[in-house]
């Protein structure tokens, strides 16, 4: 039987070159979306609702009587209650609850592959890398890694993400895509010292965040398997399906 | 003083997120249109047109009188005389000679540099690798390293060319790019065999002209300033300046 295959897109702007229906989609934000996502979902959340706008953000807060959160520049968006940090999401404070997020990068993505027709979105971090690993591999059907990116120009932390993923299950897979080897071939180097690997090439998004005295989140938003569990996007939520 | 910028652009499909004016473009298609460009040259071709389609290859062939190539799936395109391979053009055949010569992901490239206006076009690829290195060193420009890839899918070569570059001139550069330090870092794990790397990374390109029976064409187009000029792109055509 032929081995299902494994994409990685390294930015939203090459999307359209692949063939997105019938596939399932993970999206990947890890510095900070889908980290934050994985966290508050492992917490209890009862679901995240990403948009892509401080104002939708706002707006859906007060309709839905919920939590609302997001930032720019590495602050609290004003108008919003909370940032994108996964400390802020401890089990005490967001169990059963919803949470609106406003993220940029991911969200656009998440919005691409549903409207290219994609079986099953989920989103995927070093936090819950297990958790989505094990389900490509009960899956078996085709996979596309799609990396959030920084508008749009490919990011080490995503990449590295992508490249850990197949790692672990490229056994299982057919993968005819350079983009996919590039990025298990960076994922090798960086392995033993993520943030190490990150702060030696002084990847972007890691100096932004350092910039802002994030150092901890970022060791946080590296480290695997803190938050196992796997979001599903379905309606315009991520939850965890029961 | 401030250093100069580089910045990798993985793939034509993400050219319009740089600024790409006074900047120096290094247009790289490593397999093979930038490799035979280069060789070409170093044999003395007066100089070599680049056009995007097989039916524009025969008709300026036709106008200038001159030798026109291009291959279809590693076989030459009906209607050209000859194809992508370096071998085909030692300097007892193309010295002096005009060549128009039909590329796809390249030609593409160099058009899409021009409008966006790029201050200087050229060439790149590993037989012109340290000419290349010299002018960029040299000029103390903003660089734009722009990878033809393939239909817009970033590839293996094209990168690894990327980061050889990277490698070498980077004492001089500001580099604030994630895509650089990708490539770099890849190059660095595939220099000490590059063939064997792109072997063992089953690489799309490899693999297709493997296929092909060119694995000498591969090993040669994987090697270091086997013809070490400068193509510089101006008013259509590639020529080595005076």
């Amino acid at each position: 039987m032929k081995k299902p295959s494994i994409h990685t897109v390294l930015s939203p702007a090459l999307l359209h070159l692949y063939d997105v229906s019938n596939t399932i989609v993970v999206v990947i934000d890890v510095l900070r979306a889908t980290s934050t996502i994985a966290t508050a979902l492992y917490n209890g959340a009862k679901e995240v609702i990403p948009v892509d706008s401080v104002e939708r953000c706002i707006q859906l807060g007060r309709e839905l009587q919920c939590i609302t959160a997001g930032e720019r520049d590495g602050q609290v968006a004003d108008g919003l209650q909370y940032g994108n940090s996964s400390f802020e999401y401890p089990e005490e404070f967001i169990s059963g609850k919803t949470l609106v997020l406003t993220t940029t990068n991911g969200t656009k993505l998440l919005h691409m592959a549903l409207s290219r027709g994609a079986q099953e979105i989920v989103t995927g971090s070093f936090l819950n890398l297990s958790a989505v690993c094990d389900h490509l591999l009960d899956k078996k059907k085709d996979v596309i890694l799609g990396c959030a990116a920084w508008k749009d120009k490919p990011n080490m932390e995503d990449t590295l993400l992508a490249g850990a993923v197949i790692s672990r299950i490229k056994h299982a897979f057919e993968i005819n895509c350079d983009a996919s080897h590039m990025a298990e071939n960076l994922y090798n180097l960086s392995k033993p010292d993520l943030f190490e690997f990150m702060k030696q090439n002084d990847a972007s998004h890691y100096h932004r965040l350092m910039n802002f005295g994030l150092e901890r989140d970022i060791r946080h938003c590296l480290t695997e398997d803190l938050a196992n569990i796997l979001p599903d996007f379905e309606n315009g939520k991520l939850f965890i399906r029961k």
